[in-house]
């Protein structure tokens, strides 16, 4: 997984001034995935969906750093009943819930409990980024390996791997979008990627001949965006696409949008110029994790891990970088819902090359892995579906999803929240797209609809439009269909509840009998 | 709490044939409210529902035995922050997520973890009953009494408690309704309701000056429809009074009615023979409860409690008893989802003898008690409202809510659900109780509507009348804005959603700046 990356940045999917060879080799040994959604636009909500494997409105984290309730068997409790080692090298974003975990007791030196308070992964290097008002977590294990290089200091996740060298002697913190051109104040190999990539292949080694499933997770490219030598300057202006946006996004905005254009991030990417000084900075870092990873799939060239291993590239959602007078996420359009999905298996019956256009979610990959492994998908918590039917290309029960769901909260947001005049509580944020349409629905607030066939850009915002009610009607229909399908029991089995009966029975449980 | 208790069978609430003048007396006390619903039609939701504050798609427990999930904070928990101790005497039905508990590394020996797996409540005294083919657990408090007062065996709840005599020297098992004329096999002062309260004041006394929350919970009027003497001798058939129920209930039933019609409690009270033979225990039974809460009532007189005292008098929901060709309860007609609810408070504002119409759920006991201790009710996880300005005629903020929600799942009824051909994710049943309808929305099948104003029996279900379908509408309108707005992020206060935003500045975070 990259941290908010584009689909577009990838040449495999489209991207034209800027190669990434190595992913789009992945594409041609498996499947890519074209209309593939998170399940929220948002670092942590999208995350604790692909952890879990449940829609947000059953996992509860409602937005980053939102504490995952406890209800929630995780990826990681799911494999390890499969036999597999379950590790995160990277980033998680997971919050534990502290409180939850003394209310009932959590015996925390337990390893059950400290899987529990990391989303379930066992943290062979746990990194979430430092930001420079934090403290440095003595067990920071990039935070010491930049100090043992050399690069020290309070903070050297800020201060080296993530600010910049002007000049050749003057630091500058990557906080500032200004600095962009600039390269990071360390050389590549010690850059986050290169260093994640060495530990993802040392966790590896160290599995040896035992199964293992690795969430390798780079923080890349997400801000600050600040790229190391060579990769700065790769990139110029003139490499830059044109934004995705039209008048009339600013003009007549949806009341929430209207509200995130108004964020910083939105302003500075708004303005032509200082967009065109800081994606290159972002294509960089893209770059270095295609070579990263090219690194990566030689590693498991040489070992012959391809023939055992599955391998998934996705990311947690995109980045606005400017399209629609937007910056950073957290809303629906296709450029941060809509993400890089490709999974390349060994099966020998794997469609090699395909671009599948069925609609799929994140949530899908957990039931992926687990018939992947030969085991029986706990549908009672898992809410997505397996998609091995359509790596194979065999049939599957029923027809395919119908309409794919991402939901948000911007509760979070004063900024947004306070001069809409709503309530902590009706923030909620819903996106429902189907086959042609997407549509979203904002509490207490208008709705958002465009129609994909015709307005594939999603410029063109129909959720006024007189004429289109029934369309709007008919995806409210399917929201409201959803939400009272969502698997809200995750501790009964459903063959337990089938098998109720003949058990009531067994116990001498005769209800009513004369 | 009584279990399985009738509103309509407590004089204060219009029974004729039988007199409960100690609940008439709380209720002279404080306020009795004529509509208010359990969220479930079945114990162990109704419970859990009570228990949490939250409704059964937030708590998750969405039949009787299923696991209460870990992500929900109990009445214990709310009010062992206030400083009460917080205990059980009698019934939960509570099962422990034992899974879920070792997942997260649970100290089972622990006192945090022994509370989880009880739902939040010290098991002063916890009892849910034995049925016969069920080993007597060594812990169990009422089973070790019995064998002491010489009522042995391998299980006495079964063989004595819960038996009748017959002829002075044969026993026979309650399980068989044709018994429920004869006395049962104990005396009066050793059947389950006395000892009940017994231990009720033994909690009580042991308190001392200590502030405390008991849960007294009796299991009866549930079947086991065996009362003891004189009890079971009080009232005879003609004090039966006629059921609730239409000719056009049978014969155009909706199916999934129709189902549960089918079931052997349903044919059993169906006949007229057979339930005048039976009613008259379940009278006994309340009656006895009635006499027992007399000398709690006097207990707390000598000490002079009720000054200081909340008490509150409800049920986990009713039992049908033939009414509408039902036996047993699980499904929404007002027999069964409306419950007594009387509240007597000391508070010296409090509306003495008033009879309340307005719309409450059984959740909104939590945040009650919250408000009534000086608390602030946790509003991520309470989903009910407190009841405090209804108990004192005080003005609350915005309108009362409009409509009440009551949900059920028969996937657990095999003998209902497939004959109906549904799935086990798809026997969703769901309440929508307005000023003027109800509406049962069934997953996959027709609705029911019932105009309480016109038929407030509930005998003709406008469910499929084309000149309702804008009613029904507007209650499926009511139905999906209730699910968006429920709690699903128990593990962030609305306040420190409002927070962020200064916290992230704090924390030197300042996104897309440039």
């Amino acid at each position: 997984m990259a941290d908010q990356l584009r689909r577009d940045y990838l040449s495999c999917y489209g991207a034209k001034h800027l190669s990434t060879p190595h992913l789009d080799s992945l594409a041609a040994r498996g499947v890519r995935f074209c209309k593939a959604y998170v399940q929220g636009p948002v670092c942590g909500v999208s995350r604790m969906s692909y952890y879990t494997g449940r829609y947000m409105a059953s996992h509860g984290s409602n937005w980053n750093f939102v504490p995952l309730p406890l209800h929630n068997p995780t990826l990681g409790d799911h494999l390890r009943a499969l036999g597999l080692r379950v590790a995160v090298v990277g980033k998680t974003h997971v919050t534990a819930d502290h409180k939850g975990l003394k209310r009932v007791g959590a015996d925390m030196p337990s390893t059950a409990a400290r899987l529990a308070a990391e989303g379930g992964f066992e943290a062979f290097e746990r990194d979430d980024g430092i930001w420079p008002g934090l403290t440095v977590p003595s067990h920071n294990q990039y935070a010491n390996y930049l100090r043992a290089q050399g690069f020290g200091g309070s903070n050297p996740w800020h201060d080296w791997a993530n600010s910049a060298i002007d000049g050749g002697r003057v630091s500058r913190s990557g906080w500032s979008m200004r600095w962009a051109h600039l390269p990071a104040a360390i050389p590549a190999e010690h850059s986050e990627t290169a260093y994640t990539t060495r530990r993802a292949m040392d966790f590896i080694s160290e599995c040896g001949e035992l199964p293992w499933c690795l969430h390798l997770s780079y923080i890349k490219p997400h801000w600050p965006y600040v790229a190391p030598a060579p990769y700065h300057g790769l990139f110029g202006a003139d490499d830059v696409s044109a934004p995705i946006r039209g008048t009339a996004e600013q003009s007549r905005a949806h009341p929430v949008i209207n509200g995130f254009q108004s964020q910083p991030a939105s302003r500075t990417f708004s303005d032509d110029a200082q967009r065109r000084h800081v994606v290159p900075a972002y294509m960089g870092l893209v770059k270095q994790i295609d070579d990263q990873l090219g690194t990566l799939f030689a590693f498991l060239e040489e070992r012959s891990l391809w023939n055992n291993t599955m391998v998934v590239f996705c990311s947690d959602h995109g980045d606005y970088l400017g399209d629609h007078w937007l910056g950073e996420k957290e809303l629906f359009h296709d450029t941060v819902a809509a993400v890089p999905f490709i999974i390349a298996s060994p099966d020998a019956h794997v469609r090699r090359g395909a671009v599948e256009s069925r609609l799929v979610e994140a949530i899908d990959l957990l039931p992926t892995f687990v018939e992947s492994l030969g085991g029986e998908p706990a549908t009672h918590q898992l809410e997505g579906r397996s998609l091995v039917p359509l790596l194979r290309q065999e049939p599957f029960a029923g027809p395919w999803r119908e309409f794919a769901i991402s939901e948000g909260d911007y509760s979070f947001r004063n900024s947004v929240r306070e001069p809409l005049g709503r309530p902590i509580d009706g923030c909620g944020m819903f996106m429902v797209r189907s086959a042609r349409f997407k549509y979203v629905h904002y509490e207490g607030l208008a709705p958002q609809l465009f129609d994909l066939q015709d307005d594939p850009l999603e410029l063109d915002d129909l959720g006024t439009d007189s004429s289109r009610a029934h369309v709007r009607q008919e995806h409210a229909t399917m929201l409201f269909d959803w939400m009272r399908g969502l698997r809200i029991h995750p501790t009964i089995r459903d063959r337990d509840a089938a098998a109720w009966t003949a058990k009531e029975s067994r116990s001498g449980l005769f209800i009513g009998v004369w």
